[in-house]
């Protein structure tokens, strides 16, 4: 009843000053009043945020590391809840940044956590202990037939997964009920014709009638993945609607979760997988995002990590990556990975095919140093 | 067909480097891969992204504007979609800001925009032209019967409307079946004994099966208002399912907002407003938050101004404000405001009444200089 979390906020204040601050947090992330005027005892003693340390950011004496516990009645089991206890109105204070969460057991039994996993996902597409590989289908403005026309040749190519691309959603030149049929009719017959099991993961989106509508239709065409962006149609939709009724793995995608302050390994690494990703695609270093090594690292690292009793999601490293960088992705990053590779392929122009084969073979011919 | 909506990022570059960066910016927000690898006529000009102009920051020449034009089709009408158009992937580079942006009026008709509006809430609290009054209960961690007396005499007092604390969701010690009656009960009596109109605003929260079943409690139980979190619960969920299904006035509030890279005025003033939010709750400057003043006026005056049809929306400034700024506030803000006071009344101890019948007395008789 009074088991505690703790978040770990970095502050932009050296640790005089860093102290004054966490104080204030730890008001902030429970009560946000002045504690002098809270008169139940309960509340001061079990609800109130306390203050653990206060420490100097080893990599930056400037800033601090603050370590406060809530109490984690606070989030009475729920998604959304858990992220307005951990950064809920300290979001709006630039100085903030929640860069890590020690969740007790029993709140991370709680929460849905990955339904596949990698096992799962390595199942789906009939791989066996080797890497995987993923493009997506675009520019969006396509329509479902030229889309589809893409999904057969990457799929006739070997490629484990197809995603839409995140911007493809329901717009007018390829709605979800036109363009998932044909894709996924296309990625079949590739698969019949080619011995393959690539599967199709389609972007859902809007709010929940639409997705419950999109996910019958996954159902009904038997689309074997799907992929959400959970920053988009909310954190609690993802782990509720997606998670539990999607009956086929979820790939959660990171578009939006930069405009908060929340340190990458946690959110796209632990939380996404808690609230059901069974992959999380990640923008790679050295692409066109900004994330350094380390954090891409730490952010595989979070995915796959012993949780409770939650199996592993899978990291898929995306952005601005070729197909020359096969073998040292995976040795960066072991066997229990998905290379997302989009635009590079279409840069081909009329040998993508080609491009596109040799990506599928050299990830599955990859033996990857570490894992 | 071919409308476009032009977004403004602040870019942190001088305006050479950011020439190069907005030309990226304009492909990430939309083709998102290489535009010589796309074939498609159609996709090249009508649906990748166009810089309009790139200009100094007129506040700081290290800082440069750059102004993206976006086919509307890319958001196909649909909120979430708008977001991740607007700031999906660019989220992710830490360099770049979304300011602003001019949406098209057939974009802004399709939205739903506020249901009520300033006029509607104030007929719901029975004002005429002033300004409301706005408290919320705290701290969690108290239960129904303690929230509820806390709701009664605040409701005697003759303040307006009494919220949730956003923290205050479902959790074990304040179930919200079991809170949402009694607190309502409370100001329903309140109301019969003192000749108010109180309105009672409890925290929508969870996924969308939980908000469905608290939207029937809230109408079985004739609750006035509801509070909710766009960023917590979704953007999508925000405006299908709160706007379209509440049937009364809708106040949103700003945790996990973390405006630092989304402006506030466009996201709390604006957007929130046109996803269905009838009062729209921000830090104000001077408090616990660190918004300027210049952003403040800035939110109030993107909630308030014509935007086609929409009815404007309430800005309500809140966070560590004291009852005797009270006219100062009305006279910044004018009388299309509520303002939201709620630890500094609990801070007098066992002179809250008091205090809280002040700060009801002063907002309703205030006339404030400017509207």
């Amino acid at each position: 009843m009074n088991e505690r979390l703790i978040a770990h906020y970095r502050i932009d204040a050296n640790p005089g000053e860093a102290r004054r601050r966490a104080a204030a947090l730890a008001v902030e992330q429970s009560i946000e009043m002045p504690p002098d005027a809270v008169g139940d005892a309960f509340v001061r003693t079990e609800v109130m945020g306390r203050v653990e340390s206060v420490e100097p950011d080893p990599t930056d004496p400037e800033l601090s590391i603050a370590r406060i516990a809530l109490a984690t009645d606070t989030v009475g089991d729920e998604p959304g809840q858990l992220m307005n206890m951990l950064f809920g109105n300290c979001s709006l204070q630039p100085d903030v940044m929640l860069i890590d969460a020690e969740l007790p057991a029993s709140l991370v039994g709680a929460l849905p956590g990955p339904g596949y996993g990698i096992a799962g996902l390595r199942k789906a597409v009939g791989a066996g202990r080797r890497a995987l590989s993923c493009t997506a289908l675009k520019p969006q403005g396509l329509g479902p037939d030229a889309l589809a026309a893409l999904a057969y040749t990457f799929a006739r190519s070997g490629i484990d997964v197809i995603k839409d691309d995140h911007g493809i959603a329901d717009q007018p030149y390829a709605p979800f009920d036109a363009r998932v049929p044909a894709v996924q009719r296309a990625v079949a017959r590739a698969n019949r014709e080619g011995g393959g099991h690539t599967v199709y993961a389609p972007t859902i989106s809007g709010g929940p009638a639409r997705i419950a509508r999109q996910l019958d239709l996954v159902h009904a065409e038997g689309v074997g993945a799907v992929l959400a962006c959970p920053m988009l149609i909310g954190i609690p939709v993802f782990a509720e609607l997606v998670r539990a009724r999607a009956n086929v793995p979820v790939i959660a995608h990171p578009a939006f979760a930069g405009a908060v302050r929340i340190a990458a390994p946690l959110l796209l690494g632990r939380l996404f997988r808690l609230f059901g990703a069974d992959a999380t695609i990640f923008p790679n270093h050295g692409g066109r995002f900004s994330y350094d090594r380390a954090t891409c690292d730490a952010i595989a690292r979070y995915a796959r990590e012993p949780l409770e009793d939650h199996p592993p999601a899978l990291p898929v490293p995306a952005g601005g990556m070729s197909v020359d960088r096969v073998d040292e992705l995976l040795d960066q990053y072991g066997l229990d990975t998905m290379l997302l590779i989009g635009g590079n392929l279409l840069e081909a122009g009329d040998a993508m095919p080609e491009r596109a084969a040799a990506f599928a073979q050299r990830v599955a011919d990859a033996l990857g140093q570490s894992s």
